[in-house]
């Protein structure tokens, strides 16, 4: 039986970083994939950001360009070849994970079995693999074998008319028309997608705002304006009764009453964790909420077993996963890396752009924490001028006792980059003062963190006096 | 004679800076602008910053247009108007205007005059305005008159066929080909422009290097490959001997021997300060290298009169010059706040962009201070082979002895806004492993910055360990 110090079961964002920084500290790794030919990369890398973010980019590319006049350009008969989008894409995630497999795993010396692991106790896993089954033994067992599209039985997912993200990756001609139930991150992409390519979009919450991991609701509803403006329609605040395949289409029945009738239906409510073959059951791991339970060095209640990524607490994030996956490694090696939950940026790659990290005044208020808020509208921006993307806006929310900075909300153009410095101010504890004293080069998107900052302290030059007065 | 708490001379960023916050401070504020109908905002607004960015916006769309087929997307016939881009230009730079003028100036109860304004004494400007010679108090007064394109008489400037870049502004056709002199920021930007609407550039430096200001002879030689990759010929070490109009274009003799013929010259290689007509000699003010000598609050030799800008040292930039703004209005406030002259990011608006702060190893060199480097390539970055915009990198560089970050150079997507978190960083000296430890969202271009730091830690993931090793 091969011996190894690090196994890591999920060859996705977690199980990669696990690895990587196992080797790097002298460790001797393996992974394990269960999938085939797109396994290594997980979700991400083959069926989830960079996947989307492709499509995204064709679709932005084309919608720009067909309003290329405002620019002083012009161009006839734009069209867009769905098959050369969806194949762009593919070449795209196979540069980059083979990229992942040679230049970052290989190169490392770290080797990847194809199966699916199981643990049959806490050092030894066995591995269905197409030759057979296998046992290693592993000194540490990293868990992480992520997640998939939840097939809620209630919506008949049928993989043609009524569909999963994972379907949408493989498209073979556009609807008309298209429901979207749900208002997250995923739903919001493929809304963004489809609507830039001339699809008529309804999108179906059943909480009273999209986006609603912003926990603002005012910034919610500026990007339900921008969803809107783009031409989708937003219903929040309603269940979906039913939902069967018609024809050639979907019909769904609200629980508002209302009917909706469109060619397809893209269900993206929630995930379905990848945990029933891991062997939870015979390791005895103590599980909270459904997730597997772990400290802040992702240690479960078996000592030498970790668990990362989707599997365990917290939001279900590529990058989240890959800095758990760090921290077992560390703590792996004896290391003293504690996870922290509180400083998770992430992005929803629509157009204008949603970003978040830390807390809203919301979350600050259900911990007690008194608010002071700073708040610039890309519009007050000459950047977002030059480019002509002024909707939206950017939201700092300090600890008023101290002027610590403690989150941030945007929604506009590039706030998955501008989000970046914001977790760098939370994570080391900037203060509204320090972040409105470091000058921004301009004209840049940057400004627009930096007025916030000001409005908040009443410094800003970029609104009126009367604004800044009514803000504080 | 009208009496003010603070009289700015010049309605630039700097002038208008100082002006609002001297506002927001409680102070009776006036702004003397000499220009008539472009005045307000200075050369930023009117005919710097805000007017290439336009114009680059345009010639990009143009050029990302005519690549559009790498994203599936593909249209016929795709042209554009210049006439069209300037109008755009021309509103777009009416409209901040507007929006300087009414909601930040108007609305603090800020006056404007139009005329050119002298120093008679300590308290005393003279203005010549269109009705005649007026004279104001000032109890405070902020020297903020900017700089002009130098108009140095061996290039022989006829503003037809060799022309300053506020030529470029009104360019009525775009020449088949031209010559740029000089590669710093200016020079390359309209180097860009005009290469993405298919001109022939062909640019010359004096200096070893272009983008001379990165002070980074590798990231400078990075800015030269992706320029000659759009098709701009790049002559650097070689002065020019002679440089002429001749026929319907122009002859320039290089030092080196070579003779180059083009429709037209861009001349790009300075400005010219507008300190001729403020009253120096009459104050009695100290210079310093043909500036205004300012101590850290902006003052002058003369206590009561602050000089910000252009007029004064440091690099030409709107937003140092907003700074500095602040910090006169804040000092004649009675307040103590300090211009740092360490952290001023500045950002050339090519495709990709260039951008730094703080220091580079050269330049931490001088000062006598053991630097440690990470690199990360965007190659290595995932949003970026997204975008299909792989060139470039980011270099963050350290002080060895305790890891704070001090520097940061860029070439590269969006490095204008990338830079922020940098300035950020290097601002409140946040250390390689500080900013390594943040969680950065993926796929985002914000995650070079943190596999930057890492590569300098020997801990990135994003590049061979075989690099890394090198890279240490």
């Amino acid at each position: 039986m091969e011996k190894y110090d690090v196994i890591s079961i999920g060859g996705g964002s977690g199980g990669c970083a696990a690895a990587i920084r196992s080797a790097d500290l002298g460790k001797k790794s393996v992974i394990i994939e269960k999938r085939n030919k797109d396994g290594i990369g997980g979700t991400c890398i083959n069926r989830g950001c960079i996947t989307a973010k492709s499509l995204l980019k064709s679709a932005d590319t084309y919608s720009s360009m067909k309003n290329c006049k405002k620019f002083g350009v012009s161009a006839e008969n734009v069209t867009f070849d769905l098959k050369a989008i969806v194949k762009k894409k593919n070449s795209l995630v196979k540069n980059i994970r083979f990229g992942l497999q040679n230049f970052i795993l290989k190169s490392r010396g770290i080797e990847i079995i194809q199966g699916e692991g199981r643990c049959i106790d806490n050092h030894i896993v066995e591995v269905e693999t197409n030759e057979g089954t296998i046992r290693l033994y592993g000194e540490s067992i990293v868990l992480a074998a992520g997640s998939e599209p939840a097939e809620i039985p209630a919506f008949n997912i049928d993989h043609k008319s009524i569909v999963t993200s994972d379907d949408m990756l493989e498209l073979k001609e556009l609807p008309k028309s298209a429901l979207v139930v749900g208002g997250g991150a995923i739903g919001i992409e493929f809304a963004v997608f489809m609507a830039s390519l001339e699809v008529d979009v309804t999108m179906v919450e059943m909480l009273p705002n999209i986006a609603a991991t912003l926990r603002d609701e005012e910034m919610s509803l500026i990007v339900e304006q921008v969803l809107e403006k783009k031409g989708i329609r937003v219903i929040t605040g309603t269940g979906i009764s039913s939902l069967v395949a018609e024809g050639d289409g979907i019909s769904a029945e609200l629980d508002s009453g209302d009917c909706i009738k469109a060619d397809m239906a893209l269900i993206s409510i929630g995930r379905k964790l990848n945990t029933d073959s891991l062997g939870i059951e015979t390791l005895g791991l103590e599980m909270e909420k459904g997730r597997i339970k772990v400290d802040g060095h992702m240690r479960t209640s078996v000592g030498n077993v970790y668990a990362v990524g989707d599997i365990v607490r917290g939001p279900q994030l590529s990058h989240k996963a890959q800095r758990e996956g760090v921290v077992a490694a560390e703590a792996i090696a004896g290391m003293d890396t504690v996870m922290d939950y509180d400083v998770v940026p992430w992005a929803i790659f629509s157009k204008p752009e949603i970003a978040a990290v830390g807390l809203s005044v919301s979350e600050a208020g259900e911990r007690g924490i008194e608010t002071m808020v700073g708040f610039l509208p890309f519009l007050a921006n000459e950047k977002a001028n030059t480019m002509q993307e002024i909707e939206g806006g950017v939201k700092i929310v300090a600890d008023k006792s101290d002027k610590t900075i403690i989150g941030a909300q945007i929604v506009g153009a590039e706030a998955s980059i501008l989000i970046g410095e914001l977790a760098l101010a939370v994570k080391n504890r900037v203060s509204m003062e320090e972040l409105s004293n470091t000058i921004h080069a301009h004209p840049t998107l940057s400004e627009c963190i930096m007025e916030a900052s000001k409005n908040g302290l009443g410094k800003a030059f970029h609104r009126s006096a009367k604004l800044n007065k009514k803000r504080r």
